[in-house]
């Protein structure tokens, strides 16, 4: 298949985009080319598909199920007993509505990190979107645990091996609370031998690094280090907690980082994300919402205003992390920390594109189409959205969304009842 | 002119409400009532509009006219020059457009702190929202300007004699580095002498606090104290920069305080807004979004969510400043300051409503509406909303919306070029 973009809004020119397959394979003024679909980009502005570098994805059934309440009890109360309710279709319908909701707010591509990833699977290729799928990991410093989770994690691999080329297997142990060193220096042997990207959550909370300081004598950077598995495939989710040291430490190995500065506020896990100093040190930051359950929408947008004030407030300094860096945070790095060839509006990459609205008042008058984006608009202003060369959203319609909204609602109460 | 909203969901049941005239006239269940208009909320919740009690509208024009500098090259290069190509037309499209962006996001009310009030009044009236508006005042510590402003003040109320109901004159004196005491002391008595609200800048930044004592002897507050203005008429926009002693007196004269939490992010002027010690004295605090040219958007439900995630992420407690109590600021509170009847769905309560889409991702699932809205939605999730008994938006549709954004399009070459 393929499809011409006409007259779009293109580095703040009119251009015309030309896709196909699943490739983009030309861009220019006034192409004289045929294609299967045209569309109209008049009034529009096109831009890469945003990666959503960490969340939960099935939680979303949860958004706004327990609300302002101390983490623990949050987690002990209320999560942690619904989630324990989940069954293959809460899964399924859970994760379907998350991904309706991405693709309405300009996500292109998500790093999934929850359970049960057959039905993710499922899900997330009859929704079109490109995705990076697991069975997260927990032994709880429990030997016979570790086995279980090794033998899981090879029989998920074979599994894998039949899924569609947009949706990967990623290998992710939990955290450093609840995975033993052994399962983590496995997972990374694991991921290394059958070329898989790895992702934990690192250093998220004070109480987690005071821990890691307490049991390992070390820092969440520097135990991860000691045990051997820092690479360039490995992202870690928040790295709140980190000194100069560590920075070094996370540029020296080129593991990604994943900031999520709405789960970050919102269960004040903290604040003071150390950006500046990363980016200094050549350190690439990509961008995540977390799970519904957290912070309670996955817009990226909105990720990325949050995450640019933020910086800019608590370093009083309103020239850090500008519009375009915290673009390039929650598109091209994205692409980069999981090796996918997109991210990006140019000519061989994978098509993965939105088209922003630009007649609405977000974008009255319209000085700078990004700025406005990530100051200005929210994931509302998106109108069209092209993953993998399929258009899976135009003009606001994704097919089956009502379907998806009911079924959803059915299964939320599955697990919140 | 009469409205029936059949089956809208009011304190999570489906319930009617009847609205005659300006006013909320009778809310129960299956109203046996005939209406000139019947709106079927089928799906939707019912909730009161939002009062943006701290703006300047005109400067929606600059909307991302200058990102990312620092403040006093962003307002000597950028901002003021602009503002000085300003014209009555500028200031008029300027101001539609601004009402158009409030009526898309649900504000029923707003507090503009800008300049010729005829022009603004002439938009605000046009698009039926309910305002306060002004001409803003600095003397900048001339006696002969301190004069001026003075009689333009004079003027503008017998011009503001004219005005609508919907639409009433304030007092703002800019702030306390550019406005003499002598011009803050015949405010305070020219606002209470004619029975009209005051509102000023005050404690924004930390170079205004430190100024003060350096120039006053005192901090912000006390010297206003000193100066005689405070009083319940009085909102005072940002307070940011606040000892306990200063908030204890904000209670003691029940001063009102509007919180702007995008714009102390994103221009860096203070991320530790001392909510709970003002809540704990008892200080009456309501919301803003402040300039498009500051913060970007007008866009209160965005506001809500800053507020309450900045207030959770610096205290590290994600418990204080709940869904409810930001939705509180963001609607009765903002209403108890300006002294109208408005900001909560009752019963002989002026007809200022929203009604909410809850049939999208963001409200899927639905366990508690205000914490969707608060921490999941954003403004493009208000479906209609009505202002002073008039269907302001229907369906998301506005009257006029094309001309206004053409218009403003135009008008803002005029003062960017």
């Amino acid at each position: 298949m393929s499809i011409l973009i006409r007259n779009v809004l293109f580095n703040e020119k009119p251009t015309d985009i030309f896709i196909e397959g699943t490739f983009i394979r030309q861009i220019g003024q006034d192409l004289q080319i045929d294609a299967d679909v045209v569309i109209d980009g008049t009034k529009k502005a096109v831009l890469p598909g945003f990666v959503n570098a960490h969340l939960h994805a099935a939680l979303t059934l949860l958004r706004g199920f327990a609300e302002d309440m101390p983490l623990e009890k949050w987690l002990h109360e209320k999560i942690w007993p619904a989630e324990a309710k989940h069954t293959d279709e809460t899964i399924y319908w859970g994760t379907k509505l998350t991904c309706l909701e991405m693709i309405e707010s300009g996500t292109t591509c998500f790093n999934d990190m929850y359970f049960r990833p057959k039905q993710v699977y499922q899900a997330v290729s009859e929704m079109g979107l490109r995705a990076f799928v697991t069975d997260t990991l927990f032994d709880f410093f429990d030997p016979k645990k570790t086995e279980q989770a090794k033998r899981l994690t090879e029989e998920n691999l074979k599994l894998a091996q039949s899924f569609e080329s947009t949706v990967r297997y990623i290998v992710a142990p939990h955290a450093i609370y609840t995975v033993s060193g052994e399962l983590y220096k496995w997972c990374a042997d694991f991921a290394k031998a059958n070329n898989l990207n790895m992702h934990t959550h690192l250093s998220e909370s004070r109480t987690e690094y005071e821990n890691s300081i307490k049991n390992f004598g070390l820092s969440p950077v520097k135990y991860l280090k000691k045990l051997g598995v820092l690479s360039p495939n490995l992202s870690l989710a928040h790295v709140v907690w980190v000194d100069d040291e560590d920075i070094q430490i996370l540029a020296d190995y080129d593991v990604k980082v994943v900031h999520n500065p709405q789960s970050n506020l919102k269960i004040s896990s903290g604040y003071q994300f150390k950006y500046v100093e990363m980016k200094e040190k050549g350190v690439t930051v990509c961008l995540g919402t977390d799970s519904c359950a957290a912070s309670n929408n996955l817009d990226m947008t909105e990720a990325m205003k949050l995450a640019s004030f933020m910086q800019k407030a608590w370093r009083f300094d309103p020239t850090v992390l500008s519009g375009q860096e915290v673009f390039d945070m929650a598109t091209i790095n994205g692409a980069k920390a999981f090796g996918i060839n997109a991210g990006a509006v140019k000519e061989g990459y994978l098509a993965d594109l939105i088209l922003v609205d630009l007649n609405q008042t977000a974008f009255t008058p319209n000085y700078d189409t990004v700025a406005n984006l990530v100051y200005s608009a929210n994931g509302s202003a998106i109108d069209t959205m092209i993953c993998n060369g399929k258009i899976l959203m135009k003009n606001r319609i994704v097919q089956g969304r009502q379907d998806i909204i009911d079924s959803a609602i059915e299964a939320a109460k599955v697990i919140s009842g």
